[in-house]
C-alpha cells in the first residue's frame, strides 16, 4: 500500500461552508486513489470518475497478508450541539494517511438521502475533514440503498399480490397457475417444497393434499411485519391503507412504509460475507405467519433468488476520497436502534486486508457508544470474528456540559461545575468499552469558546477515573488532518503499546433475556428490566424457533444511556422496560422494543430543500450542507 | 468514428434462451466500444466496465459536424405473439455496423424493473439481437429510474407535508418557521414571491397580506394531482390513503402509486435540451391547485432545486453495446399512453454527432406506430427540431393473421384471406407515416412457419397498396446482424434515393380541439371525436392557461387503431371518446385520455421472478428473460 495520492489542504479562517469547501478541492480520479491504496485495477468497477466499487476478489488476493489495525470511532450520547464523530473519523484518517504516511482506510456508512434534504443535512463530515465529492456521497452513491429499496419492495409486492391470488383462486387453479407448462418445479420453487418435506420434482406427482399445502402461503394477515421503504422523508407513508382499488376486490390491509435504511435487507447487507450469505439471509428474512403459526418466509414467497439479483452489486464497497486524498470505503448504513448502526463488515475486511500491518481502519459506529459501539462489539464483530485494537471516543466540552444540566444555548460558557457532572457520561462510555478489552483514546474536539481549564479537567478526570489511555485535543474541523496529528500519534502509540483484549459481553448461549439483562446492567447502568406486553413469552418463542443464538440488537433512544432521553449524564438506578420484542431472521438479531421508534422521519417547515438547487451553467450543486 | 470494437457471432441452431447467448459473449470493456465510437475518454463517465454515461459536452464538441442519417423503428399494433420491434432495432443495429461497417447508434429505452420480474420479462431484444450485458441492462442501469422515483416522491412528500405544516400553523408561525434565521430569502424562495408580483429580500420587509400569499400555497386537496412512483408491479398501491397515523393528526387523503417510468419526471427526462431546461421545466409541474384556483407547482413547494439536484446524473445518455459489438444508447423510457413513449431526445442528438454524414441513428418508438410513431413526430421531434430521414416499420406474417381475425394459437397455419385482411393494419401505419413526409421500410421478420407465398403477398400489398420504399424478409434472431443485412442494405439505399420531405400534422397555433381531431381522423382513422365529462371546458381552460401552444398526447390502448383493444385491422367509422384530459406542465403536453389507461400493472400468479436467481460460486444471474 503505497498511499501517494495525498494532498495538501490551505485551510481558510473563518471556515467555509462544507459545500464550498468541498467543492474548492477537484477529487482525484478515483484510479489514482485505489492504486495508492493498492487495489488493482482488475478489482475496480468505477462509478463516474470519483466513486468505484471495489470487488471483493480483493479478499482472495490477500488471504495471507496480515491486517491492519481496527478502531472503531465512537461517540458520547450525542447532544443538539453535534459532536462531531465523522468528522473526527475523515479527519483522523486524513492525518494518519497524509500527515503520518500511515496507509489508512476510514470506513463509514452510505447516509439516507431523507435527512439530506429534511433537516441534518449531509453526513460526509464536515469543514477540513470531509469526504468527497460530497455531492456524490450524500445523492445517489453508487446505487445500493436504490437496490435495497427495490429488493424490499418487491417482496413487499410479492406478499401482497400471492395473498389476492390465493384469496381469488381455488386450488386447482391457483396449483394450475403456479405449475403451468413446467415439467419440473423451478429450484426457488424446490426449496419450499424441501421446508414441506416434499421432494418430488415433477408438479404432476404431488397428492393433493401436498398441493395445497405448496400452493398455499396462507398467510394471516394481522401478523405481516413486511413494511415498504422509500428513502424519501414521508411522514403520510407511516400509516397507509392499501388495496382500495375496485380491481383488488376488497382485500385492504393497514401497513406503512419506512424510510430505506430502516428495512432488514440494509442491516442484512451490513453483515454479510460474501453473495451467498446473502443470498442465504435474503431467503430467510420472515415477513409473516401463517393462520397455523408457520413463519413466511422471502424464500417461501418466491423472490429472495431475485432479491439477491437486485443486490448483486450492493455487496462490494464504494471507494471515495477525503480532501487530503485518503482512501475511505463508503458501505452499508443501517438504522441505529432497530438494527445495529454500523457499516459492513465486507468494506472493514478488505480495509484491513489493505491496510496491511503497519496500517489503520477507523470504523465508524452509530449514535452513542451505548448503542452503535456495543452493537459494534456484540453484533458485528460477534459475526465477523474480527477484534478490534482501540476505540476513539469523540467528545466536547460544550456537550460534556450539555450532559451536566446546561441548556444547549449556554453551553459556550465556562461552567466547570456542569461540566464535572456531565463528564459521567463520557466516564461511564469510557469504562463500558474497557468492559469489553478494548483500550480507549478520547478525542476532544475543541471549539473556539473552550477554555484551557475546561480541557485540562476533562483531560484528568477521563484519564485518572476513566481508565483512557489517551485524551487528545483535535482541531481537524478547521485544520483538516494536521488537527488530528497529535490524535493520530497518540493512537499509534496506544495501538503499540496498550494490546486489546477484546471479548463479548456474552455468550451466544446465554438466554435472550440474560442477554437483555446484560446489556442493560453493564452498558446502560439500568438497576432493572421489566418485561412488558407478553414478551417474555415471545423471547421463549424465539428460543423455541432456533433464534436464542442470536444477539439482542437494543431499539432505544440515543440521547441517554436509559429509555428516557431527557436523563442525561449517567444515570443509575432506572428499570428498562421492553415493550416489545421482534426477530431479523435474515440479519440475525433479536431486537427488543424499548420505546417508540420511529422508523419514518419527517420534514420540518423549512426543509434543506429550500437551500438546494443546481448551477446549470457549471452544473454545480449549491446548498447543500 | 471508427467503430472498430465489432465482433462475429456463431450463431447456434435452435436458438438457446436469451440470456444464454447474452452470457455466453464476453461484453467487450466500455472504454473500447467509446473509442471505436470517436468518443473520447474525457466524455466518458463509467459505470461499472461495461455501461457508461456520455457527456453532454459531445455536443458541444462536434456542434458544427453534420448529422448523420435519423431512422425511427416503429410496429404494427402489437399482438400477443410479439412482433420484435426491439430485436429488430437491435439486429439492424448490427447489420449496419458489424456487417456494412457504416457508424451506428440503436437509440433505445431504459426498461422498467417492474415488467422484468412481472409478466413481460426484459426488453435487451432478443436472440442473436441483444444489447448485453443483459442483466445490467433490465436492472439498475446506471440509477437513472432511481433518480427520477427519488426525485417524485420528494415531490409528493413535500406537498403532503406542506399542507401538514399549513393546516397546523397559524399564519405568524408558519411565517416564522419558513424565514426564521434568514436575512434574506432564498433563490428558491424568491421565484415564488416574483410569481405573486413580490420583489422584496428581506423577510422583515413584506406586508402581512404578502406574508400570507407567500406562505400559504392554500392546496385544495381535491385537485392533488401529483401521485407517488415505485419501479415495482405492486397492484396493492394502485389507490390508498396515506395519513392515518396519529402524529398525521388526521390529515389523510386517497391516493396511490404508479410505477416509475409513468411518471412526468420521465416524460420530462427524455425531451429536456440541457441542465438548463430540465431544470425550468421540473419547476414548471404542475401538482395541484390552490382553492382559489391558481395552479400550484413544484417550484411554489419549494423542491424543485433538490429535484433537479437528483436528477443531474440522469441527463447522461448511458452507452452500453449489442451481440456484436456496437454502440447503443440507452436513455430513459416513458411510459406510451399517457406519455410519449420515445427515448431521449438528447441520446438522439448526441448519436447523430457521433454518427456523423456517412452513419446512422435507429430510435424507437413505444407501441405500434399509431401511438409511438405519430407521438415521435408530433412531440419528441417538435421539441427536439430534428427531422428523420426515415422510418423502419416491423411486421410479421403472424400478427397480420392475428389482425386478420385469427386466433393467436391459430397464427401459424397458413391463411391467405386472414393475411390479406390483417395486411389493413401494416398499409395504414405506412400510409399515415408516409403523412409526414417519410419513407417507410418494411421489416419483415421471418417466422419458420411463414410460407413463401404469405411473404410474397405482404411484399407485394405493402408496396403497391401502402406505398412502402422497400419490404424485407429479416432473420436477425436467429442469425443477428447477418440477418438484417439485408434491411440495412435497403434502408441505405432507400436514404440515398428517397428524400424525407418531414413535416408535422398539427401546427402549434392549432386548437387543442383541432389537435386532438386531427390525430383521430388521420391517424386513426376515426368518423369523430365526442368530448365527455366537461373535456370540452377542460381544454378551453388550458388554452386561457397559456398551454394551447403544447402538443397533444393521447392516452390510447396500443392494441387498436381505436380506443378499442378488440378492433384488429384497421377499423373505421367509429367515434373517439374524449373521456378526461390532463396537461404535463413541465413535460409540455396535453394528454386527453380515451379509456382505462393503468399506470401500474399487477403481478401474475407465477411471476417471472420464479425462474431468477443468482449462482453465488460465479456470481451469475441465471433465469433471467
Amino acid at each position: 500500500m503505497r498511499f501517494m495520492a495525498t494532498r495538501k489542504l490551505d485551510c481558510l479562517w473563518p471556515v467555509p461552508a462544507d459545500i464550498d469547501i468541498a467543492q474548492s478541492v477537484d477529487a482525484q480520479p478515483i484510479t489514482h486513489i485505489a492504486e495508492a491504496a493498492s487495489i488493482l485495477l482488475s478489482e475496480l468497477n468505477p462509478y463516474g470518475s470519483t466513486r468505484a466499487k471495489v470487488k471483493l476478489s480483493v479478499l482472495r488476493r490477500l488471504e495471507s497478508s496480515p491486517n491492519g489495525k481496527y478502531v472503531v470511532v465512537a461517540g458520547m450520547n450525542p447532544t443538539p450541539l453535534g459532536e462531531g464523530k465523522s468528522t473526527t473519523t475523515i479527519g483522523l484518517a486524513q492525518a494518519l494517511g497524509a500527515h503520518l504516511h500511515r496507509p489508512c482506510f476510514a470506513c463509514i456508512r452510505q447516509p439516507s438521502q431523507g435527512p439530506t434534504f429534511g433537516i441534518k443535512g449531509g453526513a460526509a463530515g464536515g469543514g477540513y475533514s470531509q469526504v468527497i465529492p460530497m455531492e456524490d456521497f450524500n445523492l445517489h452513491g453508487t446505487g445500493d440503498i436504490h437496490a435495497i429499496t427495490a429488493a424490499n419492495n418487491l417482496l413487499a409486492a410479492a406478499l401482497d399480490t400471492r395473498i389476492f391470488h390465493e384469496r381469488t383462486q381455488d386450488d386447482a387453479a391457483l396449483y394450475r397457475r403456479l405449475t403451468a407448462e413446467l415439467n419440473e418445479f423451478t429450484p426457488i420453487m424446490q426449496k419450499r417444497l424441501h421446508k414441506l418435506g416434499i421432494h418430488k420434482t415433477d408438479p404432476k406427482a404431488l397428492t393433493q393434499e401436498e398441493r395445497v399445502s405448496f400452493a398455499r402461503l396462507d398467510v394471516d394477515p394481522d401478523t405481516i411485519s413486511w413494511r415498504r421503504v422509500t428513502d424519501v422523508n414521508d411522514r403520510f407513508l407511516r400509516e397507509i391503507e392499501i388495496g382500495l382499488g375496485k380491481a383488488e376486490k376488497s382485500i385492504t390491509r393497514r401497513t406503512g412504509f419506512d424510510i430505506s435504511v430502516a428495512s432488514e435487507v440494509m442491516a442484512i447487507l451490513a453483515l454479510v460475507d460474501d453473495l451467498a450469505d446473502m443470498r442465504q439471509r435474503l431467503g430467510a428474512i420472515q415477513v409473516a405467519k401463517s393462520k397455523a403459526g408457520a413463519p413466511v418466509t422471502a424464500e417461501d414467497v418466491g423472490c429472495a433468488g431475485a432479491m439477491a439479483v437486485l443486490m448483486k452489486d450492493t455487496i462490494e464497497p464504494t471507494l471515495m476520497q477525503t480532501l487530503e486524498g485518503t482512501p475511505v470505503l463508503v458501505h452499508a448504513g443501517p438504522f441505529g436502534n432497530i438494527a445495529h448502526g454500523n457499516s459492513s463488515v465486507v468494506a472493514d475486511r478488505i480495509a484491513l486486508k489493505l491496510a496491511g500491518v503497519n496500517g489503520f481502519v477507523l470504523t465508524e459506529a452509530g449514535f452513542g457508544a451505548d448503542m452503535g459501539c456495543e452493537k459494534f462489539f456484540n453484533i458485528k464483530c460477534r459475526t465477523s470474528g474480527l477484534k478490534p485494537d482501540a476505540a476513539v471516543l469523540v467528545a466536547t466540552v460544550r456537550a460534556l456540559k450539555f450532559h451536566g444540566g446546561v441548556d444547549p444555548k449556554n453551553a459556550a460558557q465556562e461552567n466547570a461545575a456542569a461540566l464535572r457532572t456531565g463528564m459521567s457520561n463520557l466516564l461511564r462510555h469510557i469504562q463500558n468499552i474497557r468492559k469489553f478489552g478494548v483500550p480507549v483514546v478520547v478525542a476532544l474536539n475543541r471549539f473556539s469558546t473552550d477554555t484551557a481549564a475546561e480541557l485540562e479537567l476533562v483531560k484528568e478526570l477521563a484519564m485518572q477515573e476513566g481508565g483512557a489511555a489517551a485524551v487528545v485535543i483535535t482541531n481537524h474541523w478547521s485544520k483538516g488532518g494536521a488537527g488530528a496529528v497529535e490524535l493520530a500519534q497518540a493512537l499509534i502509540h496506544v495501538t503499540e503499546t496498550t494490546p486489546s483484549n477484546f471479548q463479548l459481553l456474552y455468550p451466544n448461549s446465554a438466554s435472550l433475556k440474560e442477554k437483555i439483562e446484560t446489556v442493560c446492567r453493564e452498558i446502560y447502568g439500568a438497576a432493572g428490566v421489566e418485561y412488558l406486553n407478553n414478551t417474555e413469552e415471545k423471547l421463549a418463542d424465539f428460543e423455541r424457533m432456533g433464534y436464542g443464538d442470536f444477539p439482542v440488537c437494543m431499539a432505544k433512544t440515543q440521547y441517554s444511556f436509559s429509555h428516557n432521553p431527557e436523563l442525561r449524564g449517567a444515570p443509575t438506578g432506572f428499570t428498562v422496560p421492553i415493550r416489545d420484542v421482534c426477530v431479523n431472521c435474515g440479519a440475525k438479531f433479536v431486537f427488543p422494543l424499548l420505546g417508540d421508534i420511529s422508523t419514518m422521519p419527517g420534514l420540518p417547515t423549512r426543509p434543506a430543500y429550500y437551500n438546494v438547487d443546481i448551477d446549470c451553467e457549471t452544473g454545480k450543486i449549491v446548498g447543500l450542507s
